[in-house]
């Protein structure tokens, strides 16, 4: 039998926002003529994250740039419509990298099967999946949370902040989350339980957020960022004695900033007068950890003791403009559009 | 008896660089009547640092403000005039916190024998005392070098930079100085024995220095950091994956930058994709641990493998133009002003 594929390649490298002008959408038949251990998958839910546009840059970064004339790579959660593997069958739900394509044939090793009983299969993109993996051994290990201290996230209603605000709380710390807009900040305080919420577009100036973000906090013992820009200029003269930055990404430069940089206040002077750190941190060196990380959260998740807030766009055509639109912050929690 | 003490009170905050305006010159007699445990002390050797620039700065920063209307704090080294202490008798050599002043009544306590025997005494001031100490943890404890490992220093010819390129050597770095002009450059390649040395001020702009570094190193596993601004700019975007980056001092900062931070490129990028850290350290959490670096680095001292080196300024009348000479890169080595 034979599926009609749509597939977005990735044709052209944007210097700044992202868009449908950078992509080309490509329509094939695609058969189910499998070969031992192969299996047809058709997506169901395409995974939009930050670092995709990072890996968009032309320059090396983290990785080699993700090459031009291909499939858009991105996380992807499907169902089995055929399969020549005894450990999959038609309906099965699965992981798999299957990035920008309604339809992939997959060796069984790259798929991991998902239970949906256990956990919405969403999650295995979010909660239980890369972002949490970030959020979880980027808090842990480098962020070294002890109860009492204050807990700073940027891009707290994101994907990887909204986790790491709540497992902060778990661990006892007083967690402030910065986001943009109003309704954002009562999502922060309203449904995440953080103890306080700042709406950094409502500070226009330097002084003004860090102000703000001062009164909110009275010090900084933990700041994950997710974000860079004016928002890290504000928060880092704020830090304490011994304090931990965790840097895990920096949204605001990504659309150009990485490139050409632009200019900031020096600001190593704090971190020599309060012999703090910092320290980059990247999901896939925890990748041989996943294990250690659902042990713990995937509990949590079942309870319902966890929010694992979800943004859904739907149709395979919106994905080029779902990219762009987490620049403009417009998700709340996970971003997945729906195909 | 008496003795026709002099002292250097610091009666104003600087803004920029700091001179003799800042300063009161008195003098006075001072008695050799002593109370149980205490001791006089003629100080010989006074102590300049960065770090006193630093503690001259309004706000707090690691400590408070250096008050005005005293005299001037700074590490010495003396000799017994007079001794109401069991440990102590006229003529012996002491380390004490005395200051700018050429008399000092102290407590028992206050004082650390030294034995001219084992070690210059001036190395109490120096590679055996908080420059080494600073250089020694900061490099093993926040670097930890492995042979192999690229080492990068900035201000590696002086008092704690020319120690680290040292001990970096004997852990198996290359170690490559940064340091301005090119007699501090051959001093780093032909004395210390360093594997290169750039010199920063044969380099004018952002992008000529980092190349110049790039071709002396070709990527940085370690950069130990005296100085900050321009040079700290240029080596940031040269680290290699999990890069460790000591702020130990900034120098270039300390003549104004640190109350009003001039601008630099952002480079929290380079953390993130390099999964690098950056780690603040000051001396004054080593303290209790001084043995252990004295235990190491004495032996190498007394046999002459590694290069102490000294500037000798002669004058207590030059205490604050040394001071001030810190920051015009005069000194090679540890500055010692003779009184």
């Amino acid at each position: 039998m034979n599926y009609q594929n749509r597939q977005w390649i990735y044709v052209k490298r944007p210097e700044g926002r992202v868009g449908d002008e950078h992509y080309e959408l490509r329509e094939h038949e695609i058969d189910d003529v499998l070969s031992t251990n192969e299996v047809l998958v058709r997506v169901r839910y395409v995974s939009v994250d930050p670092y995709m546009r990072i890996q968009q840059a032309e320059r090396n970064t983290y990785d080699l740039p993700h090459p031009l004339g291909i499939v858009q790579r991105a996380g992807t959660v499907g169902q089995v419509v055929a399969s020549k593997s005894a450990g999959f069958a038609a309906g099965d739900w699965v992981l798999s990298y299957s990035g920008w394509q309604l339809y992939d044939k997959c060796h069984q090793n790259e798929l991991t099967r998902l239970d949906p009983e256990a956990a919405p299969v969403t999650a295995a993109l979010g909660a239980l999946g890369m972002p949490g993996r970030t959020a979880w051994f980027g808090l842990m290990e480098a962020g070294r949370p002890r109860p009492g201290d204050t807990l700073v996230v940027s891009g707290a209603a994101g994907a990887v902040g909204s986790l790491v605000a709540q497992f902060g709380k778990r661990a006892g710390c007083r967690v402030v989350g910065i986001a943009g807009g109003a309704s954002k900040c009562a999502f922060l305080t309203d449904t995440l339980g953080l103890d306080a919420a700042v709406d950094y577009r409502a500070y226009p100036t330097l002084d003004g957020l860090r102000a703000a973000i001062d009164a909110a906090t009275g010090g900084v013992d933990i700041y994950f960022d997710n974000v860079g820009g004016m928002v890290t200029d504000a928060v880092i003269p704020l830090i304490k004695l011994r304090a931990r930055i965790i840097i895990c990404g920096a949204i605001a430069q990504y659309d150009g900033g990485l490139d050409a940089p632009d200019l900031a206040p020096r600001f190593l002077q704090h971190m020599l007068f309060k012999r703090a750190s910092i320290q980059g941190i990247l999901a896939r060196d925890f990748t041989a950890r996943m294990g250690e990380m659902q042990a713990v959260v995937a509990p949590w998740i079942k309870a319902g003791d966890i929010v694992t807030q979800e943004t859904f766009v739907d149709g395979f055509e919106q994905l080029p403009r779902a990219l762009n639109s987490l620049f403009e912050g417009r998700n709340l929690g996970k971003l997945l559009v729906r195909v």
